[in-house]
């Protein structure tokens, strides 16, 4: 479905600020089927700003939620450069905890605060205002320029190799640049230099047929809860290591130029124990906070369920009891590997009298980008250009799976200039974009745009 | 709120079957507050019923959801025996595992589902019917017979002992009644000689302030549900041993003559088995089944809740992770001291990086009856004659704290008269009472009244 384009590009009566509003009204929360329809028309939205706007624009069919597809005027002669986004975002849980609803977006202290306003609404949003305006003013762009934004990032980017391979033609590139990371402090220009891997999976164990009487029963039989948390708490020694057997044999351990580069950022333990209202810090021993996200590798449960979890007491002896758990991977552990050990480790953990299901989620390689390209050079000076500082360079512990997608498939590099605040909560209640940082990404592209030409 | 006694004690129109199932329709669950209304109608549905055939009823109000207490007509010279029942009923969740609604009767297989069909609205209406039907039939019982038949039951009886203590000058009598324990097969005559005490807690541990993304802050801090697992893991040892240090100080361990009459029992570990419907028996070495229940104290967990657990993945650092858990207790072991001995124990067990707030829940001590009084006597003959068989003594796994209060308070022994079958699934979906174990209760109180007139 190609959308024609408009000749006036303009954006009739709205700020940026509007757009960007209407954008987080959308109900995109892609892990939940019944949202289907709100995930097209977010990307419906997402379109026809840009096919509005000077750009062939389509929406772009996947084997799941479709993802918006857009290319710029042609720049003959100059780099192609494509931009990567996701319009979908986490669900909005636990609801209760959220100063104001989560789609609908509210501004407090300049800064917007809605479900998707970082991660990653906000931030893709500046990419494509960046573009619009810079197309606008000067009738042309200085590169040829591509937008993805897809439709299922939040659940792993499942059909995005698939759609990548089968336009590759069209998706051909010099390099990728996605704003989907964090900034080391607000508004500190920030490059990051790598991301760990992901490899989620979903342990259910389930014992008696129902639940039963804790007391006419207990005792008789394994409490499936029990039985889980006693696996559970074999993940991790008491040093804070991950204690599945193998984890660790691929993972290259952090050089000391890394270390010393880490120890330099302008971050510290403290800004972490402030940043996550933590009572103190912990994890792997041997390590600042800083080396521990983006160095290490880690095992963290990310949800827990059985029995009864209403108010007061109900006299169960649960059926069921389920955990989901996330691992983080550095270079060279790869995600199949990892699930694997742990299914093995856990069966081996497993009691007579629980049977357990393993679900496997999705995984992500790790990904470090090679400074050495000229790309990172001229993305380094539109950050500083943009923020007036000498950018950071950060290792990141989030995932972006899709990034070593385009290493394997398009053949260049990611460049990671992200806008998210520390405190932006991003997967939580009360998530937020400031919006000098949406300005500033606006900025930032138009910058990074001119300094890829240039440099090329 | 005294009722007027009628005077021609009809039940209109209505079959046994029939009130039962206008009695389970309430839906009086006590622990949710907002169902208090529910709670009232189906207290006054009760009194109603009594006081329309023959009893001097009110509602009796307490502290919380209110009692029905009900007096027959006078019996000079004879016993005052009184039945106590409940007339509240567990949560119906999770209520998608039901074949049919919990609150709407179904009969099947000639047994009645619904919520409260065993626990305890058929067993205490069996008994209030059967003395309607005598009273009728012969317009005067054979003792005084007093119902107390309340309302929080399933919230720990919270405010039971304050009414005792209040009206114990009304209340006071030579036995009482209770059938709200199970039968060791279906209708087979039984009697509870002894219960488990119970001692419940919820235990919070919080971490960061609020969900975190667990990549960008995934080993910088201490996972609470991983704290969580780390310390429930330790509540027992590699032999199903509860592991918290003192547990067992004072828990009086069974005799050869104990385990004897356990091993006597017409149940085996195959029958658990098949009525857990579990892949395996466990649970403390060294120990049947049987005895694991009955005469075994034990540590469940109840309930399991942390971060995020809808469909997919959400990879999210919880901020609190929580557990419910229960304590079942053996003779000379005090709620109270256990709470203690488990929060001190917890507490040694509390990673730094998270907080801990225990919130303590009822509790109840263990109690056996005295098997060498007169009234038990009654009470077997009564059981054998409505059955027709000798009635089995056993040790319950479950847990009625009023019990010990009637002990206390009132100075008489409780009866134990069970008419729960095995696969009653009290507490779990799919809760059924046989139409057969209804009937054969009306009867039970029948021959009890008569048997505790002759032999007093």
């Amino acid at each position: 479905m190609h959308r024609e384009s408009a000749t006036d590009f303009s954006i009739v009566g709205r700020s940026d600020l509007d757009l960007l509003c209407e954008f987080l009204r959308f109900r995109s929360v892609s892990t939940k089927p019944e949202l289907a329809p709100q995930m097209r028309q977010c990307a419906e939205w997402l379109c026809d700003l840009l096919a509005s706007n000077g750009f062939d624009a389509e929406i772009a069919e996947t084997g799941g939620h479709p993802a918006v597809l857009a290319r710029g005027p042609e720049a003959p002669g100059k780099p192609t450069v494509l931009v990567y986004g996701h319009y979908d975002v986490q669900p909005e849980d636990p609801v209760g905890e959220w100063t104001s609803p989560p789609f609908e977006p509210a501004i407090r202290n300049r800064r917007v605060f809605a479900r998707g306003a970082t991660d990653n609404k906000g931030q893709i949003l500046a990419h494509v205002l960046g573009a619009i305006h810079l197309l606008k003013e000067e009738g042309s762009l200085p590169v040829n320029l591509i937008f993805l934004i897809e439709g299922e990032e939040e659940v792993g980017s499942t059909n995005l190799d698939d759609f990548i391979r089968a336009r590759r033609g069209e998706l051909r590139c010099d390099v990728v640049a996605i704003s989907d990371t964090g900034m080391v402090a607000e508004n500190y220009p920030t490059l990051t230099q790598s991301l760990r891997g992901i490899a989620a999976m979903e342990v259910v164990l389930r014992g008696p047929s129902t639940d039963l009487h804790s007391g006419i029963f207990g005792g008789a039989v394994v409490n499936p809860a029990t039985a889980l948390v006693g696996m559970l708490a074999r993940l991790h020694d008491h040093h804070g290591r991950v204690a599945v057997p193998g984890f660790y044999d691929n993972a290259v351990p952090p050089d000391p130029a890394e270390r010393a580069a880490v120890a330099k950022l302008p971050v510290t333990d403290d800004d972490y124990l402030r940043e996550t209202g933590a009572p103190a810090l912990g994890g792997e021993e041997g390590y600042t906070a800083a080396e521990r996200i983006g160095l290490r590798p880690t095992a963290e449960i990310n949800g827990l369920t059985s029995g009864y979890q209403g108010t007061g007491t109900k006299t169960v002896l649960p059926a069921v009891a389920s955990a989901k758990l996330t691992f983080r991977l550095v270079p060279n552990q790869k995600p199949d590997r990892i699930l694997n050990l742990v299914e093995i480790f856990l069966q081996s953990l497993l009691p007579r009298g629980v049977e357990m299901e393993v679900i496997r989620g999705h995984g992500g390689m790790p990904y470090a980008v090679n400074l050495q390209n000229p790309w990172c050079a001229a993305a380094l000076r539109a950050l500083e250009t943009t923020f007036g500082r000498e950018p950071a360079l950060v290792r990141e512990g989030g995932s972006i799976p899709i990034v070593q997608s385009f290493h394997e498939l398009l053949g260049c590099d990611t460049l990671l200039l992200g806008l998210a605040a520390p405190d932006c909560r991003a997967h939580a209640p009360d998530e937020n974009f400031p919006i000098e940082s949406f300005e500033a990404g606006i900025r930032l592209h138009q910058n990074l745009l001119r300094e890829l030409a240039a440099g090329a």
